[in-house]
């Protein structure tokens, strides 16, 4: 018989739908000791949060995260508020024995970060960081192929996250929709969004990075405040690009925007080693480009591997060859993991430490770019 | 307050799991008046139907479909059996007075699928069959731009289903994976597997076939079968491919194979039109190519569309631009029009009477292959 | 020092172009014993020789092909005029002892062509027939991978040849840059135009077609013809496709039209074998893709190779890896390839006699399109 | 009757082909005033003067280039040596009335570039230099459509060149093939020879760069010199990255290097507008990417433009749609667009003036750099 996790939800947005889809799903497709169950909702408007919870199924709503916390039915909460909510809300469900999932980027910045890793660390609770890309298959199995050293010596990699949704000047910040083009709520712009996911991928593939440089830029230098009705001065980064040197010698090079016509979500990688390359694109997550210099040179190419076998990561549980899985399934994949990481006693990245890292990186990233000189990452 | 849609669930296969699945996931991403409910599986193996009941929470198990078919608290049974069930089964179900939703191809030839339809209208229940890819969102947004005549008058159509899983002589044919092998339990190979699949597709967008000629191959002679352990004679088609007339002028060309190294389940459309062309490929299902002559010629070119916006068919349902969906959703969306068919009174297609058309072609091409002669569609 | 090799070309179009260029180019890039000499050009409408001499160096103009042909300063003629010609000028081409050039398709139908292959081969003139694909280097990448046995047995051989230019009904027939669309100039429509190149590389790379059954269709019956300005029957075939089976027991797909809206030279042929796979397309000529099924499993899938590099045919007369070459370069290498062959004394193909194969599928492939019924290649 | 412009050619390399063989083929498909004659191969080695001059027919050789400048029967010099030689030859040929033809990149630095810019107009003598990818059709055609404003305000601009030729340690310094790993020779590593052509099209394009900031690495930091036999430090760029600011307020990022496993030539770049968004990639550089907003929303998407119909940028002198051309196209297009200049008085660009440009910024690039800093462009 398996082991309830009674989950305490915190928001009912975007993530709010694709944890929950997560956790209702993970047990029709994957054999698990742990079975999540959708315990309560809890959101400041208490329609919103009773419409969620009929929806989804939860079992019942709360208004107040401090009550959410008190409850000894719930096992563990999932942060998804605005990031000016995370650190706050970490530490009281450390405090409280809860076990967090929390959405990225961990924190508004590094000393926030800090905090929270050493209240959940102090308090002894299982916590994640909700940086999903990592359990799209396509990258697991180039996480794998790195690990098993088929690519060698690395000399560069490469990340861009390319979106075109605010070029027009009227979209507002702050509101529900738009609450990332607003500082006070997402402390910065893309770097926190967007960058995060590149950089978190990054370090989990290529190490850590000793080193930045940046450049930021905001297109569009004001917009009317979805609370005030006014225009206001934009605070938040439209456009950030770094330079890095990893901590093992190769280069690297990211950029991401909301400015980049014609891509939605263009969340690309490129790694290249002595060996071997690999490459991956979020437009079409399922497939991994392969490029073995070991190959005959006649037939030597990219290899475009449609990742759908039962042997690559994670798709023994879905379908059959060829048949495609999505966007939500990284985040299925990630409760999978966390239950697992549960039942195991190893538990699954990121945790909250792993994640700080991503934030001192954005945090040099961002204090580069202020200064115009080299940061490096302490 | 939504209204139950009760299901028996005969079969706990790969289409027991994908239909499940769809139940489970449409109330989460549709606002409907119509709730499936998991209320029974049906299955031969009493284990077996228990784990699967488990798995998906199904309420109730059956070991038998006609007790299934006695139950007064099932709405709608699902039949998810091999090709040679189809026609008992549904004949049954329809007398019981049962909504029907029919596995694919509707039966093993055109004189039981005339018989189903006879059945299902003279009871008159809902009555549906999963070919689902017409409402992957790429296809169906395929549709909206023939059906808004943005192609004009149609030259060509051309379609294939290459997988490659039968190269082996080693894999048998009968038993639980490979049924699709045994012409007493499939009826036949790639035609009424993988050929009805484009077929349906081709009729839905471009309109009825006149007339067929084919040919089909049988690669390996002889296959070890799993009920008895012996060798003998393979009876279905390994490959098929044939020319066709559709009955609005254009030409049709279409191949199936399991023996086409390198392709897992390629399914591709093609259609030509005096204005404007479409392509699709089920290896990245959330893509539609189009191409408009209407383009300014310096810049006219296939348009490669991520097909991910609120704007096109289904997504508004899902995430956000640029993040795909998969295989499964195709069954999803399949449920949800179901669903609001009942509620409209307007049936969703493909009834069984749509699908008798796929049949009797299904029929002429095995026919044709057969005599080598050209065949006209009744 | 090298040898001359006196050309003189019959017809000033598309393919003297095409052909002039290679013979002026070869001696750049290819160290041969023979250096091709422009010497003469011959037309029935002086001004254009004239004129085109000048442009390429022609030495000399004719306007009458017999005189051409009674000179002795001439060693080798190159047809490029339409089909309806190639039979008269190639028989006295032979008979006054000239090694041949001919524009494909060889002739108007098999007897013809069987005519022209007995003069050449009493003559004992070298002969070679213009199919110029075979000599892309992608193309001739595969036929190397194939003859290395790397694909094993085939099961599947597709080929189309897709345009688009004559959908509108404005496009005359007969005349200067159509009598494509004139039967009596061209013999057949996209048969002889484009499924011949097509039947050429496929018998070349998978060896002899063993029967067909096809069809056709002439999308627009009536167009003005150049000649008389009046409007007359189109006669020729708009489209075609047929399926087929080779000798070596693997089946076959053609098809060829002017009317698939998007595409302007879509020229694509994908074998599947046992072990490999091979897929290539015109639009992107310097590319193959190539499936190997002993990849590790986990990394399997379509390489995508840029045919490039100094190891890779031909390619080593050209530039450095990752600079392409384009359409022109086939033709330099067909010269290059015959010259070699006249040094050698082995000649390179594809002679008269084994443009006759494709001669003699052509005419069973309008034969069967006529009667409906499997046409058996003698 | 054309005039002649007579060309004396300075070496005889990779550059000396890619030269020769664009004024041999340029009358052949351009009709132009003036008509390049090859009088005169000048090279240090006699014996490699003359095989080059045998096999493209050069009337002459020289061995030192200041015999070859005291000729009256020279019109116009082309220096295709090393970089550290462009200087001393281009300042000698302007006080010597030539027309200079140049290698890129214009100099060893910028204040070399300043010198030769001012004899060259000093002497009012014609001037280009090769930077031939803007001369690429599918280039072309992104200059043509951003000049119309399709794009509207530019946000972005980012481009790469990456190779992997260099990834061996074995690889010499110095030598015929590989003076370009040789700082003596090259002035810088990849910064000069692969940045300078990402960075010409950029200004071409997107206007002049205003600031920079740049990484360096060299990753093998040791070579055998192919004069001394000796390993010596190697003490060009490997790699080189940089962020800049160009002056119309967009951001730009590029990167180059030799260490790209997978990658021979793989020179991209895309820039995005306010309207529209264009990429490009050398391995496909027959093909433009387009994505215009303006399209009908659920038609949107990148628009894969085969840049090969006569209406688009320079095809009209080649073949067919559908028909691609070659990398040693480009230079065929700057010899027709500088006799063209000559004809009109009209100069066709890059001059040595435009080409400083890039030189200042290659020099910005690698001060930059050098000292971790922000390096303002003059």
């Amino acid at each position: 018989m398996s082991k309830e996790l009674r989950i305490g939800m915190i928001g009912y947005g975007f993530m709010g739908r694709a944890h929950s889809n997560a956790y209702t799903t993970v047990p029709h497709f994957f054999d698990l000791e742990y079975r999540p169950v959708l315990k309560a909702v809890c959101a400041r408007n208490m329609d919103k949060a009773q419409e969620f919870a009929g929806k989804w199924g939860y079992e019942s709503v709360e208004t107040d995260y401090r009550e959410l916390l008190k409850r000894d039915d719930i096992d563990a909460v999932d942060i998804c508020t605005p990031n000016n909510l995370h650190r706050e809300i970490a530490i009281a469900a450390a405090e409280a024995g809860k076990a967090i999932l929390c959405e990225k980027p961990l924190a508004m910045d590094t000393t926030e970060g800090e905090e929270m890793c050493q209240a959940v660390e102090k308090a002894g609770v299982p916590n994640i960081v909700w940086y999903n890309y990592r359990r799209v298959p396509a990258v697991s199995l180039a996480k794998q192929l790195i690990d098993e050293g088929r690519l060698g010596r690395i000399f560069h990699y490469r990340a861009n996250f390319l979106q075109d949704w605010t070029i027009s000047e009227e979209v507002p910040q702050g509101g529900a929709g738009t609450w990332r083009l607003d500082a006070k709520a997402a402390g910065s712009g893309v770097t926190g969004d967007l960058l995060a996911h590149c950089i978190d991928t990054a370090v989990w593939l290529n190490g850590m990075i000793g080193s930045v440089s940046a450049m930021t830029e905001t297109f569009v230098k004001e917009r009317v405040h979805a609370d005030t009705g006014a225009k206001q001065i934009v605070e938040i980064d439209d456009a950030c690009a770094f330079m890095c040197r990893f901590t093992n010698g190769s280069l690297g090079l990211f950029e991401s925007t909301r400015y980049a016509r014609g891509h939605k979500a263009l969340y690309t990688f490129e790694i290249n080693g002595e060996h071997a390359s690999l490459k991956w694109d979020l437009h079409d997550l399922h497939r991994l480009q392969f490029f073995d210099h070991g190959d005959d040179s006649i037939v030597r190419g990219w290899r475009n591997i449609h990742v759908s076998d039962a042997e690559q990561p994670y798709m023994s549980h879905w379908w059959v060859p060829g048949l495609q899985i999505g966007y939500e399934h990284s985040f299925v994949h990630q409760v999978a993991d966390f239950l697992q990481g549960l039942a195991d006693g190893k538990p699954a990245g990121p945790t909250f430490r792993d994640a700080l890292d991503t934030q001192k990186i954005c945090d040099a990233v961002l204090g580069s770019a202020d200064c115009g000189q080299w940061r490096e990452i302490a």
